[in-house]
């Protein structure tokens, strides 16, 4: 049984997708819910129903899968299964989610943090297949990541590494979501963008994003969209978050020397209005060799990134330990 | 013969040390000469008289030797043993420094990085032993640095990571040695530190440093005394410069998660002058799961750390291949 394939979940703060992944990462079948906001029991009871809808519409019960692969919002810990407290589930503190799932379902599962599932999705079959050193970044609200070091996951010794929206790139810049001023996150999030725009727009800066309704209400992708459309403003908000991106790129490629590094997340679909200014400034302030060495890629696997690593992380962990 | 000793040599920009080591880490004999300054042949001639004579009064001959390790300044790529053009080793480019000693001695050769090196050095048996995940930090005239990752020295895709000393700290801050702008290098090197004192002597502030000579003389050393002797000016020089180490080693441990971060290098010799403000920013602007879990520690092999390491390398690249 070789060939056995595994289900795999990726928990989002509104949206949590199931799938049923195969040996070469395809994916055999989806099923997608809305993420219960009642709490850790309320999640499990519909993951669990999620999972038997998802195994049926591929045809398999829970007995012909290898394992469960779950990415979910960190901090957690790999090795336990523990997520203990993400700002984006309501009620959550130190849940022992593989061990609550595992007992619903019947089925043995491992819980991997989603950014660093994503990360090894897009190293299996992704952008990144068949690199051995690289570092995935998610913009989106917030900026996470992972990475993938020497073929694996790194983890570090408590299990979080990989926080690159809080690299700090601007040591007296804004206060960021975390409380800790002039990291990443806080310069070039999409929740960042769209405050610079907001702030732009109140000053009465002359933009078309002012005829889109209220300030408040602007988001990073309208952003985006104005950019694209050659508005100025919106342009020049955009180069500077992708230069604060291409800061903290070039301090990891400098320190890291990876072979690539993969943007996915919302924010980084807006392509080379972020990706110019972050080639720009990794060549600017990273060493000639390992400038050379890296490519700075879009994701391949689009929403499927984190469920296609999920299943990875199965294959990779149970392999050694079913 | 699963106990014969290794050769190690540890080149310097001035100075370099030759030694004997036994599989447990333990330095038999050392050799030290002056590096020749006259060019890469000059300076393998040298070192395969140092080798001789390190072994001879270790009482061993080059055949009773498992191999010879060589700790080498940077850029180079140690899986061929090329080294390319250190700033400090005048007249080296692309130079075969594995094939050539190799050569010279008869002695199978492997070449590291030296901050790679003395990282792996305390890894093995110094402030690190049995840590899996730590970096290793040297503070002197420039700043490098080399990563120990599940257990083992981690390269990148091209050899060279673990430049910490160019991350960028300052987007808008001084231009570093290698011409890039505000990284680590250029604000809290021994470099730095002699430079910031001796611009605050010209510009006249109250200072015991001022009695010392001609500002362009100072060093880091005397400004490290100074401030241990209470002098204000030298203190706030040394605070600044650990302030800034801390924010590269806050935004390390956000995304590497290491159980320890080891200092080396002649400044650090300054101790908590330079590691109060780098353990109190590194609390500040890291996460406090990963700031719980790292260890920030002086290194604990002194000089030694370099030919340890190196040797480190022949018995764990030498046991797979010889």
């Amino acid at each position: 049984m070789r060939t056995r394939a595994v289900v795999s979940i990726d928990i989002g703060g509104t949206k949590t997708l199931s799938a049923v992944v195969d040996p070469a990462g395809r994916v055999l079948s989806r099923h997608r819910i809305e993420t219960p906001q009642t709490g850790p029991g309320a999640v499990v009871a519909a993951l669990a129903r999620s999972v038997a809808a998802v195994a049926a519409s591929a045809g398999l019960r829970s007995e012909d899968l290898l394992g469960m692969g779950v990415g979910a919002p960190g901090p957690l810990d790999p090795a336990t299964g523990v997520v203990f407290e993400p700002p984006n589930l309501v009620g959550w503190r130190d849940v022992p989610l593989s061990a609550l799932l595992q007992e619903a379902t019947g089925i043995r599962t491992f819980v991997e943090n989603d950014a660093n599932a994503a990360a090894l999705g897009e190293a299996w079959v992704g952008a990144g297949a068949g690199v051995r050193d690289l570092i995935y970044i998610t913009v989106s609200t917030g900026i996470g990541g992972g990475l993938v070091l020497n073929g694996g996951l790194y983890h570090g010794v408590s299990g979080t590494a990989g926080e690159i929206g809080h690299m700090t790139v601007e040591p007296d810049g804004p206060v960021c979501t975390c409380g800790r001023r002039g990291h990443l996150e806080a310069v070039a999030s999409g929740q960042a963008i769209a405050r610079m725009a907001a702030d732009a727009v109140r000053a009465g800066r002359p933009t078309r994003l002012s005829a889109l309704g209220p300030p408040e209400g602007l988001s990073a992708e309208a952003v985006a969209r104005a950019a694209a459309e050659g508005d100025q403003l919106a342009g020049e908000i955009f180069a500077r978050a992708g230069a604060y991106i291409g800061i903290a790129v070039a301090s990891l490629v400098n320190v890291l020397n990876p072979a690539m590094v993969i943007f996915g997340g919302g924010v980084s679909k807006a392509g080379d209005l972020l990706f110019d200014p972050v080639r720009r400034v990794v060549r600017e302030r990273a060493f000639e060799r390992p400038a050379a060495a890296v490519r700075i890629v879009p994701a391949a696997l689009g929403d499927d990134a984190g469920v296609i690593g999920a299943a990875a992380v199965v294959y990779r962990r149970g392999g050694e330990l079913l």
